[in-house]
């Protein structure tokens, strides 16, 4: 199927028009019409080939919502009409011992992501979401639930698993004490699933200025990081900490702050953090750990529990040509939270 | 009561003799006749005020095991003659939820150490097994189990409950898969602990050469550290890594060999670590995590288990007075696997 996209041809090109090819349907695989598509740091990540291994030329987007336009024969999960979702990943083994227990996110034999990936059955790369159509396996296209507002929706597949799946994982419920590190696209969902699960919500901010839009997202409070009385003050007061910083960083300050047996898990900075003092987790075996988006399962829990509390991302609707301009306030964390791509621009601007 | 012991006088000094007082019997003490002493790289660190805060004179030792000779009117746990022993804690504050939930070692208002800490009624400085005699709240006394030998079993006191607690934590049983960074005092504890609880366990090793011990403590097999090919193919096949490296290093060979949700606790280095990486913390939701001795209950626990399963310390016995050479050769790693001092032999050096 003949369909267009903006990739980047080079880490250093901009992203632009491009006209490439899905695949004829296989037997299990929907086709979509993509609607809105989320801007996600990893996009810009892979188009500037900051992490190695990206292949050119590359159709970023992993934070899709859309129409089905086509079912294969066996696909009985689906049908066209349907408003469907895709996230980053979009297959997996299958029958690995993750797979089997719905941790897709963990597969042994490697999930392929949405873009950059390697199709099991071709080989060919991937292409992500900043596109006209997808065509992906019926098992990883989720259901978008009634009432959820597929305009904002779209940043739920990345941001929203990759916070959900930990405050889950970690049991966070009625009463829990949760802090969020870094308040920017995955922080912020970290803030609103957190509070919906019943949390106690604290953000933690370097510097005054960010407490009134903390607490209209839900939080309760904000810490000053850099105030040294009350991060002492605070100290032992959290029981799960979710750090969603994307680079290099200093965990020391915030691993005094958790409980006994609290966690600190990351799900932003992938590479190094600074030398960790080792005193707190050992006198309060408190833990650090990570966590990689979600499963399939927990994904579609997710957004059924999102349209259930009425939770949706804080976006910024863009148009496709938008996108570099868009990329560039990223870089400046001039967003607030996540940019969405409105894909009926998408004509227009390949025109 | 006079007692005599062994103690440093200052840093820079040599520990000798010192004649000095142990308090009189409260209603809930017992006076212990000190018969084994085990020695602890926290003695050393201590006396040498390596982690700054010792007050001198200090008497170190926290792995004690001796005879009754007096109880307090209120005791009723202990009986003059009985055989107990003493581990770190010696007090904590008895009313937090940490004490109340048995974890007295993550005691919110601090716990009171054998040595070098504060006595919670006189505020005096607590002084350590290199002694004749101690005196313990009767909590803090634990039972020695029948069958244990009494001349090997104080390194179970630290050395044993610092391995034992975090393999129980971690739900170590019956085929886990358990690696064992460092062999030494803690280091050969946690495989004979984790072989009896039924693990499969592997010593990482940074040299061959210590096959055979490690075989014979009950490690299924070694595996070299700077063997990369090995360390390859030993990629996500550890449930539980206890690192018992007491010095600063680098996590980041072992990280990946943990499995998907698999943890590494720290137990020896209190301090920074290298930078991790926290790739294989993120892509396997892995966990870094640290755990600080045991609870009493806890650590009774421990003492029956090793009497029931037979489990006592490799010990090199040695005399009072030959403690400091002992120091110079445990900071050359020449132990197999911990000095006990044999306390009979106090009273000729302390002449």
């Amino acid at each position: 199927m003949k369909t267009i996209g903006y990739a980047a041809q080079s880490p250093e090109t901009p992203l632009a028009p491009y006209a490439f090819e899905r695949r004829e349907l296989r037997g299990n695989d929907v086709a979509i019409e993509i609607q809105y598509c989320g801007v996600c740091h990893s996009d810009l990540h892979t188009a500037r080939n900051d992490w190695g291994g990206t292949v050119y030329p590359i159709v970023p987007g992993h934070e899709i919502v859309g129409r089905v336009t086509a079912v294969g024969p066996e696909v009985s999960r689906h049908a066209v009409g349907d408003t469907v979702a895709i996230g980053c990943l979009v297959d997996s083994c299958g029958h690995c011992d993750q797979c089997e227990h719905d941790h897709e996110n963990y597969c042994r034999n490697g999930w392929v992501g949405t873009y950059n990936g390697r199709d099991k059955v071709t080989g060919d790369v991937t292409q992500g979401g900043y596109a006209r159509d997808i065509v992906v396996r019926e098992e990883f296209v989720l259901r978008m639930p009634e009432g959820l507002d597929v305009a904002k929706a779209a940043p739920l597949l990345c941001a929203g698993i990759t916070t959900y799946s930990p405050l889950r994982e970690w049991n966070v419920g009625e009463g829990t004490r949760v802090g969020v590190i870094g308040l920017g696209g995955l922080g912020h969902m970290a803030v609103k699933l957190a509070a919906a699960m019943g949390a106690d919500v604290t953000v933690f901010s370097r510097s005054p200025g960010k407490e009134a839009d903390a607490l209209e997202l839900g939080a309760a409070r904000v810490l000053i990081s850099s105030d040294e009385t009350a991060m002492k003050a605070a100290a032992s007061s959290f029981d799960f900490i979710i750090d969603t910083v994307p680079v290099k960083h200093d965990l020391n300050p915030y691993l005094p702050l958790l409980d006994v047996d609290g966690s600190l898990v990351l799900v932003g900075q992938i590479g190094p953090v600074d030398e960790p003092i080792t005193t707190p987790l050992i006198f309060g075996r408190r833990r650090i750990a990570g966590s990689l988006i979600g499963g399939i399962a927990e994904t579609q829990e997710m957004l059924d529990f999102c349209a259930e509390k009425n939770i949706l991302p804080e976006v910024e609707m863009i148009r496709m040509d938008e996108i570099n301009h868009a990329y560039e306030r990223m870089e400046r964390s001039d967003v607030h939270y996540r940019f969405v791509i409105d894909m009926s621009t998408l004509e227009g601007a390949a025109a």
